[in-house]
């Protein structure tokens, strides 16, 4: 992505973004200032140190930090909003490996993911963490495409190497192994935005001997770790059986030293059903937790404690997950996080009370974005991701505040919505 | 709305519809005729008979059954999508009540009514019963923008004169009876597609004496009915304390003979915590139960057994219930069905499995289709509504089935994938 971009301008319009955790800010009619790719604030007039920068009046359209999508996979947006009848692991084996088995044909890999990348390019997405497949060529392929976007994003070749069919399983840990130098040196320097992430699938589909081979590489190249965790209590089950000696689900990960800590940044997906010494460690290891509502829903997963998490002070963050999840939106997942913690205090425990407007803002701006650096704010500072939300197909017949638009956009935004979209100070349209 | 429909046509694409409440039929490349208003059935070829009959090309869109949305607000949908962080109770002390007196000003009745019925015709919503306010005038206002729709629905003038704010409360029983009468009156033999349908708003919001005289009314008129019922527990405990001789909640309506039966066809919202009495007297008055899962979820209000409504062979048909449902979609309604009863069965009542594709496509055209009569399938002799779906937004890198299409739209499409519509052989558009 070339920057073309001016190295100092601003946006001009509905300014919304979370103060902190439980605060947002609204700024109607306000100017946001990027300078070098970051943001120097947001103004209800233009100071006068920086008259005569150019500025884009949005008309009034709201102006959000762009969203961070924590969790999904690529090669899965084939047959998102499909097959929503199974269970994970039924679902894993009917529809999931035999779908990402496909892309070891590279002109398949070019048709699906080009479809993927266009998709999310025009959505409120901004940063992403993206499992790939365990095909190193249509992973690089994936990274490619994913540059092309101007979006900044993990993109992790996916190692798997047991309890998967023949077509989609690594021959040997070492195969394993050796794949994903190769994927780590071709790729190396490649890229301006795109940054690989070691993405061991989930315990169940990898040996001891692999956990270890990974860990040498996590070191070896300081990369970052994504994978899944205590998503569905058959999983969680299979994992006792397989790690009898872990403690626990997350234990089995950091058992290999691939949970999280200083010099392993990492997110784990779900964490519907994390027991108290998990949450425990998570918080310990600082790992992210990458919540998908959708997903967890479809998959008939249950719903995550996130008001525990978010008490417990763990690093949160929302995930699509397609295509456990059907729908790349992060505005959508916003909605979806209120919605099923609401069911959850009613259904399964009335202390934990339903997550606000703003706390799910927040987890889909600077929870997430944390993960990426400063990001996810307008702060001073904060990298300069930006989202502009036009709300004229939602007319209503008396006026709105900023935070009843935010609010009706996150519930009714469709894809024509979207506007504008900044990474890093870059405009993409 | 003018029929300037030829009498004859065809509409030609992959057609879906419901056989019954466990199998979608589906047919690629086929034709579905229309003749006098109804199906002359589905073809494969068109047969000879009606060659020379004008035929619609979709170029392959899906062509299903035209929706029913069994409930919802037409004067919530200017809130639809914000405050919703409250329980039923305070969300219409707050919010809803509120909203609903400003249509006391006819000026901003037709502002806003504008809005939901312009928004409405493009929806795939070709039924629905729908509620207005306590006021006459805007009622009668919304019944003609409603005709200019070309759906067939009914509307009801909301009857309420206890427990609400001076500013939206009937100043006595009779009152409410009076102007119930004057707009029967005003509207008989009006309107070629809309109907009056009595709408009691629910029970602590109407004296007895009221209920009474609606009651005289309905007989007298011959209307159907339309009001709540067990939506939430503070509500239950609440009618359980109004009205201490009622066994249950729906016998409070029962009393009065407003609770269905033969002469009274009604539709009751919600029913998420019917006992096993009130189930019995529903199922026994054939009362058709509107299931509005995404209300539901929203107010936090818990997740309706649909599958012991199916299993007790209730009728039960899908409502948005805007606004407490924030969108407009019975493609939505159709998913959300499903994704609540799945988190049902997994965190409350593992012996009631989650609905299917098929089960809550059949709710959404023929079960609440039938409200309505013989609506809701391309089966011979139905009343021809139609609506066109187009997934040219969704595309795909391999081949579909016309199932896995039909899924891929309840669960992605957005107002853009309606490009035809068809009430009853008028077509809208």
């Amino acid at each position: 992505m070339k920057k073309t971009n001016p190295a100092i301008f601003a946006l001009k319009g509905t300014v919304c973004f979370s103060a902190d955790q439980t605060h947002l800010c609204t700024y109607d009619n306000a100017y946001v200032i990027c300078e070098n790719g970051r943001s120097a604030g947001v103004y209800p007039e233009l100071p006068e140190k920086f008259h005569g920068i150019p500025v884009r009046d949005t008309d009034g359209a709201l102006i959000i930090p762009g969203l961070t999508d924590l969790h999904l996979h690529a090669p899965q947006y084939s047959f998102r909003g499909m097959h929503m009848d199974l269970e994970l692991l039924d679902w894993l084996n009917n529809v999931t490996f035999p779908e990402e088995a496909r892309y070891a044909d590279l002109e398949y890999a070019r048709r699906a993911y080009s479809i993927f990348t266009d998709d999310l390019r025009k959505s409120a997405t901004t940063r992403a963490s993206v499992f790939g497949t365990l095909h190193t060529d249509a992973t690089e392929l994936l990274m490619d495409l994913m540059e092309k976007t101007g979006l900044i994003a993990f993109v992790g070749k996916v190692n798997m190497d047991r309890n998967s069919p023949d077509e989609l399983r690594e021959i040997s840990a070492s195969a394993s192994y050796e794949a994903t130098i190769r994927w780590l040196e071709d790729t190396a320097g490649k890229y301006q935005n795109i940054y690989p992430i070691l993405t061991p699938r989930f315990i169940p589909s990898c040996t001891d001997k692999l956990m270890s081979l990974l860990a040498d590489i996590q070191r070896t190249y300081c990369l970052p770790v994504q994978s899944h965790l205590s998503e569905n209590q058959g999983e969680i089950a299979w994992v006792k059986e397989l790690c009898p000696d872990s403690a626990f689900y997350g234990d089995a990960y950091d058992h290999f030293g691939l949970f999280g800590g200083e010099a392993c940044p990492t997110v784990m997906a779900h964490c519907v059903y994390s027991s108290d010494e998990e949450i425990a460690l998570l918080h310990k290891r600082g790992v992210f937790v990458a919540h998908c509502p959708q997903s967890n829903t479809n998959l008939s997963s249950g719903i995550a404690p996130v008001r525990k998490y978010l008490n417990e002070g763990l690093h949160i963050g929302l995930g699509t997950d397609i295509a456990g999840g059907h729908s790349l939106s992060m505005l959508r997942a916003i909605a979806d996080a209120i919605q099923v913690s609401k069911l959850r205090w009613r259904l399964v425990d009335d202390s934990l009370k339903p997550l606000s407007l703003e706390e799910t803002f927040y987890m889909a701006t600077m929870g997430g974005g944390e993960f990426f650096g400063k990001v996810g704010s307008f702060a001073e500072g904060y990298e300069f991701d930006a989202v502009i939300l036009n709300d004229r197909q939602l007319p209503c017949p008396h006026a709105l505040t900023a935070a009843e638009r935010l609010e009706r956009l996150i519930y009714l935004g469709e894809n024509d919505c979207i506007t504008g979209k900044y990474v890093s100070g870059n405009k993409l349209f």
